[in-house]
């Protein structure tokens, strides 16, 4: 499949190598190409690209264009100025993956939610808001990025990973996705319609006071019963 | 010990039985002591104290007054109301352990959390603003009343609880009463100071969703690494 990913930081370089491994073609979006490529320095893109060089660089609108499914890694507060900017023509019936979360670190650690995407409302919602034909599947925000693409790492996998989306068969579809990660149908809770991702980014507010506390990010939560 | 409960419900009532087994002194709070007792019926208070006759039921003040230690076990919606005309000299120094979560069911289920006291405060912290000399400490408000008082009932008991709170000595002395109960040194995470009930409480947004997709609030979270 042809995949564009949004964000070229760190949670995207590591999809990009899962996606690339699995026979995938990648396409990075960015705001500009070449001030992108034009920063250096050993965490810089460049440098990550010219270990990878199947993962081409392009525009967010070209990216998107190009692309069957999206996958929204931006920082939380970038992706909805990054969304409005897009040519809705380029997401019409596209399964849009959001994994971002709107965290709020202006006023230090842990953060807020962003105002007005939080309690009553949430980014995943506000990405299908503004994009009604797009079909916002939101998961894999409750978890380090680590364990995204490598449930396996703990627990023999068995952790819980959330989904939720308006269009049932755009969560098939990512299930199946995540199902090639390790995920399993056990794993998988889908929680409903994307007005869930009010529940799955409002744990943020617990996640990141657990990892405060223990000073280990690398955790995940298993559902006891 | 002398523990005040203040809510006359099935939290509080669970709570009372549990005390009362340990052999503490129960008094159950309530706004007007004789229009509690006049409720009748299966469900009702006097129904159940008919078969609990070792708890004694007074006005909030009188039994906040009497306590060395005071449960919040009001519903969320009625619980700044209620400490907001409570003597501040009767929760002097006291440990107010506060298991209650501001969910407005206004709209329906899921509930959000009620405006003001969430995301950037909490019902904990408001508790706390109100009562500055008390010391109140969060916990057990992430799960099914059943778990509260028997983690064991599940797992071996081996399934979190958070708790917080400003002061050290007082979260010990709680740490201590729910080791009587099944929780251990390992299945309790001191979160730190009153701010971070914002995580516990905000995770009912979740918790809520998990439940409503499960069709099952018997269930917990165990940290997996």
């Amino acid at each position: 499949m042809n995949i564009a990913i949004l964000g070229t930081g760190s949670v995207g370089q590591t999809l990009a190598e899962k996606f690339i491994s699995q026979g995938h073609t990648v396409i990075i979006g960015t705001r500009n190409v070449e001030d992108t490529l034009a920063k250096t320095g050993p965490t810089s893109f460049s440098e990550w690209q010219s270990k990878n060089t199947a993962a081409h660089l392009k525009t967010f609108n070209e990216a998107t264009k190009e692309a069957e499914i999206i996958v929204n890694a931006l920082n939380g507060n970038a992706t909805l100025t990054v969304f409005q900017a897009l040519d809705a023509a380029n997401l019409e019936k596209k399964i849009v993956i959001d994994l971002s979360n709107p965290l709020d670190f202006s006023k230090g650690f842990p953060p807020s939610l962003l105002e007005g995407l939080n309690n009553t409302n949430s980014l995943g919602e506000a990405i299908q808001q503004i994009h009604p034909l797009a079909h916002v599947v939101k998961t894999l925000n409750t978890m380090w990025c680590g364990f995204m693409l490598a449930p396996n790492l703990i627990q023999g996998g068995s952790h819980i990973n959330f989904l939720c989306g308006n269009d049932q068969k755009s969560k098939e579809t990512v299930a199946q996705l995540l199902i090639t990660f390790g995920w399993t149908n056990e794993t998988l809770l889908d929680l409903g319609d994307i007005t869930n991702a009010r529940g799955t980014e409002g744990y943020l507010l617990l996640w990141t006071r657990i990892y405060a506390a223990t000073k280990n990010g690398a955790f995940n939560l298993q559902l006891v019963k």
